[in-house]
Parts: structure tokens; sequence; C-alpha cells
């Protein structure tokens, strides 16, 4: 079982609204509400492969009733650990017409000390005969700065191997207890290791990227993979550096994509499967995401086409 | 005791965005949730006015589960009959410096025929003892189109006094049932009627406004209150015809003053008021309600400072 851990989930509503009127009242034509965040990305990717997934999470409130109802409908066994607070919502408007679409996240709700032990526990009940652990996302307020660090300490302790993708201070301490992956993408490394990573027409620098992935594994974990958006990934491990590059630019929704990433990487890991293969897979998942209309979601025909077009590269490690 | 019937309630989401971008993504600096639509704004008004009030409507999902959470919060009470449906939501972005704000209202849920008689047992135990009820707002897809007819009918069998506000073919088929009071705006009034009641300016033609109050009385209900926004009110009634005009303009949010304005003339109708007192306290209810910030709502200073400046006069019936 994959375990995918969720701290700060969220109920993701669209609305679609042709020619929305920025100024006035609106009835749109389509409403969609969806249990979101990149841990619920990751798992519904997993599920799709086929893997036997668990969501773990900590979630309250209305939106966090609805996020545990519709993982249920969706078929991905969850279980939350209640928060007094209440689980954020995304608010997407869609307006098709003129191409364009607005977001509103609301802040995330503050989690009490005595809810994370709560969660805690939880989480070392699972972790028993767990293949592997996918962290993904922001920490709520409340959760200790070091939250991902100690749930990789207690995984590594039982031997299951991590993903970890997350940011900022949570992604260095994180890498710093030794997961088997971190996942940045090029602005979450660029941040994490202060170094200029993009050229001056945009694109990624890859030996700057190189010599920055290998740092950042140098700080603990076992492989850095970083997405570089359409240009695929950038993978420093142990046992070489690769680089993996889609067939062609896909155009479509890019959320999510990272997580589609996340879910071949880990779905690999625990499959067995060579670097090389591992990467080939997170590549095409991604490419097949994006082609998608919602996050977590893809087309088994786009995954098989990309797949097919995916051309991965050894390379000099920095 | 007062019954406020809200058949299609709403949960209002508001996101406050000072400066926000239509075609990106935002952080709201606030998020309200509050249960609305025009049902709950008269009860709510009611209930500050110190009245006796039982709110009872049509209720599904997690935003019907919050509605009924957050009216006993503010100490309303009320009984929604479950349906299958999804209660709707309306979500608000507020942009306070730009000054603008967009509304985005969902469409209602269908109610299944069961349900609606299911309804209509709720409501014949509750009329009993009821000193008058208020039937607000449009009708949710399901619902017979004669259905505030048929509520009207039963309440004046039992002896109940109603108010009705809503329009088109309810507010038709309503007043036809003889309820004491219909409480159309001037375009509502003007799609009923179908008299052209503005003048080249905008502003309300009294002589049609008039002739119109009087027609739709004449279909049925014992007193016809058309709502003129910053002009006031004219009503036309069984015992004379008024005018009530505000003091000044009041800058302010007008969603809901007409809520307010129906709580002002069903509190005066359980009291006893006198036609002009009635209309007074209704216009100043009105005036506060716009200069509150959220529908349903208003301070007892600005309603008692209304009030002093109210002016009533009796006019000519058309």
């Amino acid at each position: 079982m994959i375990l995918c851990v969720a701290l700060n989930p969220a109920l993701d509503i669209t609305h679609h609204v042709p020619g929305a009127d920025w100024a006035g009242v609106n009835r749109p034509s389509q409403v969609r509400d969806r249990p979101g965040g990149k841990g619920l990305n990751v798992a519904r990717v997993l599920r799709a492969l086929g893997a036997d997934v668990l969501v773990l999470g900590l979630a309250g409130g209305a939106a966090g009733d609805e996020i545990r109802a519709g993982l249920e409908a969706a078929g991905v066994p969850s279980r939350f650990t209640p928060i007094a607070g209440a689980t954020r919502r995304t608010f997407t408007v869609v307006d098709r017409v003129r191409g364009q679409s607005a977001s509103f996240h609301e802040p995330g709700p503050g989690v009490a000390a005595g809810e994370w032990a709560e969660f805690i526990v939880a989480y070392e009940k699972c972790l028993a005969g767990c293949a592997a652990a996918a962290f993904s996302g922001s920490l709520p307020a409340g959760v200790p700065e070091d939250a991902y660090a100690d749930l990789t300490g207690r995984a590594v302790a039982a031997g299951v191997p991590v993903l970890l993708d997350t940011h900022g201070e949570a992604l260095l301490r994180g890498a710093a207890a030794g997961p088997a992956i971190v996942k940045p993408n090029l602005a979450e490394l660029e941040a994490a290791t202060g170094l200029e990573l993009s050229l001056p027409d945009g694109s990624a620098d890859h030996q700057a990227v190189a010599r920055a992935a290998r740092r950042l594994r140098g700080a603990g974990p076992e492989a850095a993979v970083v997405t570089l958006g359409p240009a695929g990934l950038w993978a420093s491990t142990r046992c070489g550096t690769w680089r993996a590059v889609p067939p062609a630019p896909v155009a479509g929704n890019p959320v999510g994509a990272g997580d589609a990433v996340a879910a071949g990487l880990v779905h690999g890991l625990v499959t067995g499967r060579p670097w090389e293969e591992r990467l080939r897979h997170a590549v095409a998942l991604g490419s097949a995401a994006v082609a998608a209309p919602a996050a977590g979601e893809f087309r088994p025909e786009d995954y098989e086409a990309a797949l097919a077009g995916v051309v991965v590269t050894q390379e000099a490690d920095g």
C-alpha cells in the first residue's frame, strides 16, 4: 500500500461562466465540487494506475466532510484526523469565452497541537506494511515546521521509502531526514539552494540545475528529481543523472502535472522500475495530466502515447 | 410566531480580495459563510426586532447542513425538510480597492414530488398558532408553479395572514389566493401587470405605479406594497393609498433591503400597527439595511434615526 499524506487538502469548487461579468451577477452554466490539493491528486493518479493507496490527512468543517464523501465516491480510501478548523476551499471561475480563469484560494485552517498528535498516532499505525509514502503540499498553520522531517524520519525508521514534494523550510528540513526522492520544481529548487537556475531567455540552465540538484541531494535525500515544466525532468540520483524530455508540448491545464509526475515516481519506486524507466513513466504521466481537464486525472491513451515519445538521456552529474 | 418560508435558501460565501486579479490566483484576506436567500434575511430581521420566528424550508447537501448550523448559531429556529439535491451557494468576490464585486449564483437543486409533499405536511403542522407567514423568493425546480398559491390558500383557511414576496407566475398565482400583502419591486410589478412604470429619466412614474398596484391588488391580495428603491414605498391597500419616502439616500449594500421592508411589513401586521406606521417602520428598516454590510442585518441606531425622518403621505388611489 502507498500512503498519500494530505495535511492541507482543499475542496475545489469550479464555476464555468461563459463571458463572466466581473462587476455583476453571474449564473454559472456548470458547477463542480471536487476533493483537491496535491496529496489527493497524487492518490488519484496512483489509484488510476491500479495501485493500492490510502490517503491520510487532516480535515474539518463542511468542506472536510465533502472531501471525505468525494474520495469515497471516487473509490480512493482515506482516513482523515478530524480537526476543529474548517478545511479550505479553492474557488475557480472558468470563462471559456474569454479563455480566462480566476482562482480564489482560502487560507487553510489552523491545527491544534492535540490534533497533530492524534494524526501522528494514526500515521504510525498505518506505516507498518506500507510500500512507500508520499508527502505533498504545504503545511497548514499550527503544524510544526519540521513536520515532514518528523514523518520522514518515522517512515525511514520503519523501512518505508518516502517521496517529498514541498517547498521552503519544510523541503529543507524534510530533505535532511533522508527521503528516497525530493521533487522540487525549478522555482522551489532555486529557493532551496539560492542558485540562479534560469537562462536570460527564461529556459532552465541545465548546468546550474545539475549543480543545484546535486547540492540538494547532498543534504540528505537519495535522489532529487526536478520538474522543468514542458522541458521535462532532471534527476540527480545515487545511480546516475538523467534528463527526461516529453515528446512535444501539450496544450492544457498544467495544474496537477507535478502531482502526476510524483505519482509516477512513487509507482516506479514500489514496482522496482530502474531509474530510466521510472523517469520515462513519470514524464509521460505529467504530459497526460496536462491534457486532462482536471488535476489528478489522465486518459490512459494519452499516457501510452506520451510514453512512446519520451526521450531519456544520461547526463554528467553537474 | 411568524413563519418564514425559504424554499430555495442559499449558502452565501463572500471572499474579500483587495485588488483582485480576474485572470490569476488570488488569496482572499477574509472569507465569510452565511445562510442567505430572501426568506432567511426576512427571518433574521424579524428576529432582531424581537419577534418569535420559525424558518421552514427545503435544504440538502453540505450547503444545507451549513445553513442549518449557521441559523442555529444565530439563534434563528429552523425546520428544513431534507432534500436529495444540494442547496445552492452564492459566491461573491468583493474588491474594496476597485469598489467592484462579482457574484456567482449557482442554480438551485431540483425538488422531488415526495419531498414537496413532505414539506406540505411540515407546513400544515406549523400553521396552527401562527400569527403570520412570509413567503419570499423564487421557487426551486420541481416545486409546482402554484406552490405559493397553495401555501397561501392553506394559510388563509387557517386564519393566518400572508406576505408574499416573489415574482412572475408565482406572484400572479399567489396573489389570486388572497394574501394580506404582496410586495413586488418596480420591475416585478411591471412584469406582473405589463404596464410601463418608469419615466424617461429612469425614476418611477407614480401615476402608473398607482394604477399597476391597484390592478395587482384587484387580483386578490388585500394590499400591494411596491418597493421603489431609494424612493421608498408605494402602498395600495383597502384602507387607502400611501407613499413613504426615506429621509435621504443611504450609501451601502441594497441587497436585502427589500427583505428588511418585508420584515417590517409583517412585523407591523402582527403588532397591529396602522398602515401609516407600518410603512414608516418598513421604510426605516429598508434604509437601515442598506447601511449594514450584510443582507438581513441592521443597526438599531440606523433604524431609529431613519424612523424619525421617513415622510408618509396619503395619495389618490390611481
